[in-house]
C-alpha cells in the first residue's frame, strides 16, 4: 500500500490524496461504501462503482458468525465471493462486539438495537447487568445477535479472521467505549486498546511472514478516548509510534467532534499516513472531517435511510413517502446525474415505495450512495482547486441538515 | 401490429413467429416478464433486458389501485413510468378482480391468499359469502385488497384503464370462473364474457378514434370455458369471429390441459393471430403449450419462488436454502450463462438468503428469469431447425419437475 498527498489546505489539515492497494487506487478524500455482509445492500457490484465508488468495507464480525471466514476465505477471499474487482477493507469487530456490551442500551448502534428486540437471545444470554458481552484483559467473550452462540474474540482472533477475509486493509481490534463512559473508564479501556494494537501488529506480521507480496494487508491502528483531549492526544501519540500502515478513529462523534477531537489527533497522527473516521458520513461532517485532515470515511446512513425512503438533495433530505411527491414527475434531485435521476420520477419512486416494490430500496440506496460518494469527490476537487472553504460554504449554506 | 409465422410444427399447432409492435419486435414463442406494479420484482429494465426478456406485461387492476392509472398517463405511459424502452402489454384486471370472488377461497392467486389475511378487509368488506366482490350483468363491484375500499369495473371502464396505461397489446375484460365451478356456472359466465368482449371493442374502437396511429393499442380477446370441451370450443369459435388483434387463454390449468383444453381453443382460432397463454409458465408447460400453438405465456412463478431461493437447473429446481449449498463454490447452474452463474456462487447466494440480504432476491430472479425467457428462445430455435420433438425429449427426460 502507498499513500500520496497531492495537495494540503492552507493553515489547515486537510489533504487530497491517492492510496494505491494492490486491488486498485482510492482517490481521497474518499466515501467507503458499506457491505457489513459482503453485500452492498440491495446493489449489485456493477451498480456500486458504476456510481462512483471506489472501496467496500466489509465487517469481521458480521462474517465470522455467518458464512463464516474460514468459508470466505475458501471462496477466495472477500472480493472473489462477493464478486468486487475493487480494493476492500474489514472492520475489526470491535465496535460491533462492544456495542453488545459497553455500549449496550444506550441504542448507538444497529446491533444494540436489533438485540434488544431479540426474545431468547435477551433471556438466556445476557449477563447480570444485560449485557450480551464480557470483557477481560486477554479478549472479549459475546454471544452473537443471530442465535446467542457463545463465542471469543481476542485481538488474535480478529487479526486471524481479517487475514482470512483478505482485504486489502484491515483494523485492530481496539475497545470501542460508550460515549456515556466516565474519565476513568476510558483511560483503562484505552491503555488496554493499546496494549491490545500491539498484539495486534505481532500476529499480523506473524501471519504476514508467510504470505507472498502479492497478498499483504495493510494493517490500520485505532485511536480511541471518548471526547476527552488529554485522552484522544495520549491515544494518538502512542498509536502513531506503532508501525501500523494507516489509522483509524473511532468512538461515537457529534458534529463538534469533527473540530475539536478529530483536530486533536490528526494534528498528533503522521501526516503521510492514512486517516480513517470510523462510522461518520453525514454532508455536514465530511466537511468537518475533511478540514480536519480526515482522507476515509464509511457510514451506513446514505443506505439505511434510502430503504426508508429518505433521499438526499443539494437542499436537504427529503422523504419519498411525502405525499406531495405521488405526482411530481421531476427527478429525485434536479442536480444529480446518478442512474435513478436519470431515469426516474419522484411519482415512479412514491410509487415503488408505496408498493413495497423492492425495486425501491435499490434506486434510493443508488441515489444517496452516488450523492455521498460524488459530495467528497467534489470535495476532493474543491482542494485540488484551491476552492474548499468556498465550495463548503456554498454546499452548506443551502444544504439544510 | 404485426404477426407473421416462420415456421410451423409438422402436424402440430405450434409455430415459430415474429409479432412487431409499435416498440419493438417479440420473436414467438416468447415468455413474457411480468411487472404487476410497473415494475418486475427486484430488478431494473436493464437487469430484465439483459437476461434476454423482450416484453413486460403490468396489471391493469393494480395500477388502477395505485399509483392510478391517470397518474401513470400523465407520466407519459406505463413505458415512461417504468423506464421500460421495449413493447408493453397490460392484463384486463379480469382475473385479479374475480380472484376476490369467484375464486376466492379456492387459493389459486396470490390476491386472494393475502386477503385471507387482512383483518380490517376481511372484517368489513365481504358480502354474507365472504367474497371480496359482486357480479352482475354490466360489470363487478368489488373492495380493494389494499384498504378494502369500494370499486366498480366494467368492460368500458378496464379498456379506459388500459388506454391511460397505454400499453401495446391490452387484453379485454372477462370473467375468470373458479376451476371448481361447475358446468351450468361457467355457461353463465362464458357467455357474459362474450358480451363483455363485444363492449370492450366497441369501447377500444372509441376511445382510439381519438389517437393518433403512432400510439394504436392491438387489443386481445380471451377465450373462457373452464375444462368444458364443448364450451372452450363455442368461446373460441364466438370469440375469434369478433374483431381482436389476438387472443388470450384464461383459466386454471393443469399440465393435461396443454395438450386438451389448449389444443381445442387453437384449433379454432385463426392462425394468423398471436395467441397467449395466461399465467402459464412452468417448463414442462411451457413445452405443451406451445406444441399445441401458444404465442406468448406471462407467470409469476419464475420470479416469486426466486425470492424464497428456489432455482430452476436443468436437472429440476434446487433450494438454495439447502445446507449442502453453504459449501458450494460453484455456480448455481453449470450450464447457465446468466448474470448470476457466471459471477457468484451457490455459497455466496446460499449466504445472502440466510443473512436476509436484498441481493439474494435479484440474482436469484436474474437466474429464474433468465433461464425461462431463454429455454423458451431454445424452443423457438429448436421449432426453426425442425428438431423441437428432440428438444423437448432431451429437456424433459433430464428435468425433474
Amino acid at each position: 500500500m502507498n499513500f500520496k498527498i497531492e495537495k494540503k489546505l492552507k493553515n489547515e489539515l486537510g489533504r487530497a490524496g491517492v492510496l494505491a492497494t494492490l486491488h486498485g487506487v482510492v482517490k481521497t478524500p474518499a466515501f467507503v461504501t458499506v457491505g457489513t455482509k459482503a453485500s452492498v445492500k440491495a446493489l449489485t457490484p456493477e451498480q456500486i462503482k458504476n456510481l462512483g465508488a471506489q472501496i467496500i468495507l466489509a465487517n469481521a464480525y458480521h462474517l465470522y458468525l455467518q458464512p463464516g471466514d474460514k468459508l470466505v476465505k475458501k471462496a477466495g477471499g472477500l472480493r472473489k465471493f462477493m464478486n468486487w474487482s475493487g480494493p476492500t477493507m474489514t472492520d475489526s469487530g470491535g465496535f460491533q462486539v462492544f456495542s453488545l456490551g459497553a455500549a449496550f442500551g444506550d441504542s448507538v448502534t444497529k446491533i444494540a438495537q436489533k438485540t434488544t428486540l431479540r426474545g431468547p437471545t435477551s433471556k438466556s444470554f445476557r449477563d447480570n447487568s444485560g449485557r450480551l458481552m464480557k470483557i477481560d484483559e486477554d479478549g472479549v467473550n459475546f454471544c452473537s445477535h443471530l442465535d446467542g452462540s457463545k463465542h471469543r474474540f481476542t485481538p488474535e482472533k480478529s487479526i486471524e479472521i481479517q487475514h482470512n477475509l483478505g482485504a486489502d486493509i484491515i483494523f485492530a481490534f481496539d475497545e470501542c467505549t460508550s460515549p456515556n463512559a466516565d474519565y476513568e473508564y476510558q483511560k483503562e479501556a484505552l491503555e488496554r486498546t493499546h496494549r491490545w494494537a500491539r498484539r495486534c501488529l505481532a500476529h499480523h506480521h506473524h501471519l504476514e511472514a508467510k504470505l507472498p507480496s502479492g497478498e499483504k494487508q495493510a494493517l490500520f491502528g485505532i485511536v480511541q478516548g471518548g471526547r476527552f483531549e488529554d485522552l484522544r492526544k495520549k491515544s494518538a501519540r502512542i498509536i502513531s509510534k506503532m508501525d501500523f500502515d494507516g489509522f483509524g478513529i473511532g468512538g461515537s462523534f457529534d458534529k463538534k467532534d469533527m473540530y475539536s477531537t478529530v483536530g486533536w489527533v490528526n494534528q498528533i497522527l503522521p501526516e503521510e499516513k492514512p486517516r480513517h473516521l470510523l462510522g461518520i458520513g453525514e454532508p455536514e461532517d465530511l466537511f468537518g472531517g475533511i478540514q480536519n485532515g480526515v482522507d476515509l470515511f464509511d457510514c451506513v446512513v446514505p443506505t439505511r435511510i434510502a430503504r426508508n425512503g429518505t433521499l438526499y438533495t443539494r437542499s436537504g433530505r427529503i422523504n419519498i413517502l411525502n405525499s406531495k411527491f405521488k405526482t411530481d414527475f421531476s427527478p429525485l434531485d434536479e442536480n444529480c446525474g446518478c442512474y435513478a435521476c436519470q431515469n426516474y420520477s419522484r411519482a415512479y419512486l412514491s410509487h415503488l415505495f408505496r408498493a413495497k416494490e423492492m425495486l425501491a430500496g435499490t434506486l434510493a440506496s443508488i441515489h444517496n450512495l452516488y450523492f455521498i460518494v460524488n459530495l467528497v469527490a467534489e470535495i476532493r476537487q474543491s482542494i485540488l482547486a484551491g476552492k474548499f472553504f468556498q465550495f463548503k460554504k456554498e454546499f452548506l449554506d443551502r444544504y439544510k441538515q
